[in-house]
């Protein structure tokens, strides 16, 4: 069944607005009309199973039936990755989501090309993939801010640094040795194309709560490291044991 | 240092052509010209330090000086992708390429909508992708062939089936409980966008061969299973530990 975000509360029989982008994906895209059943969710209220109230060429209205499932929170996972160019990005986006990060901050490194970003396209991006891998909420997408900001900042909570550079445990090992509670904390930090600075991977290294990790021996491109660790996140210390 | 893979053979002072496109890419794109370095491989000799020996609008020719890696064996390890859409298909061979795949197959199953693929784009792609990701082969890329006739000819190497309807033991759990020798040699299967039908699902399961392994409780594109998968793969079994 088609599940669409929305940002209002979400509460049995009160009717909600469609955005206009929805509204043409139900009548032109999925020829969907008044009656169909779309699953809704906000990111608070659990998912609802709800009817399409109206659906013309003004717009869209759905009123919640019935709650499908509860809210869960989302494991607090954070990617935290360098601005690289935008399809790399966007891809980045689309699978960060799908592999559950509640959060993913945009870094400018000294090897950044660009500083800015597109944060509503981002976001678009983040609610389709939300929409499309069954999530009940959509991870925030916090604007560019400097690698040097961030971990003048930064306190005890673990940091695995991907280190493309080779001086890193193995992936797998140094998850196996991070010690992290029942609802586990952790960020992980993706570089870009061109890697760190000298300076930058020798003020991540002096970080205590920085643990450096491998990807293995080939060079992996940005979206590739990214997907690849937040995986084995995922896998060994995630969601994907029961 | 540029690298790039030719088909010829490799040996010191015997020059090689390089493609139309390798001599564009050179000229201008990286503003190369006659002289400099550049590093060549062809999945048989190992990777030379080369001399551009000319370059011009006619094409170039390389000259190999000096052997800078000797060939090593890759690992046996097969991605099996039913044919999904193009874009994501082309990630997917990008990707694989990175993670160290040495061969690819395309099948089509139950649910796949067309039969057809792109081969050469395919093969271009890997070897874009190998040049980059320092590898000194580049995967095979077989045809499309149908899953039942694939699944027909199986033997007893192992095929990690990642069941997206949620059968399988966590996939970090399937990896450790596979036996697999000093030189594994494995396969993984990806299913198509609709997933695997009933039938494809059945017939899988009963193939002694086969363990199927769950990549989670979201669903995810075939592009990001892949990537999930052989990243496992290759950080729990593979050549991400030294």
């Amino acid at each position: 069944m088609i599940r669409l975000f929305v940002p209002e509360d979400l509460a049995a029989g009160t009717p909600v607005g469609l955005s206009a982008a929805q509204a043409h994906y139900l009548r032109d895209v999925m020829r969907r009309s008044a009656g169909d059943e779309v699953l809704l969710f906000n990111g608070r209220d659990g998912e609802w199973r709800s009817a399409i109230a109206t659906l013309d060429r003004k717009g869209a209205t759905a009123a919640p039936r019935e709650r499908t499932r509860a809210q869960s929170p989302c494991a607090d996972l954070e990617l935290i990755v360098a601005l690289v160019k935008r399809p790399r990005l966007e891809t980045i986006v689309e699978k960060a989501t799908e592999l559950g990060v509640a959060r993913i901050r945009l870094a400018v490194t000294r090897f950044t090309q660009d500083g800015r970003a597109n944060l509503a396209r981002l976001g678009a991006i983040a609610i389709e993939a939300a929409e499309q891998t069954g999530r009940l909420d959509v991870p925030a997408i916090e604007p560019p801010a400097k690698l040097d900001a961030i971990l003048s900042a930064w306190g005890e909570r673990p940091l695995i640094f991907c280190d493309e550079a080779g001086g890193g445990a193995p992936f797998a090992d140094a998850l196996m040795r991070l010690s992290v509670g029942s609802t586990p904390s952790v960020s992980i930090l993706i570089g870009p194309e061109g890697g760190f600075s000298a300076e930058e991977r020798t003020r991540l290294r002096s970080l205590s709560a920085v643990v450096s990790a491998s990807l293995g021996p080939r060079i992996l491109r940005a979206d590739t490291a990214a997907i690849a660790a937040l995986s084995l996140w995922q896998a060994v210390k995630g969601d994907w044991r029961p």
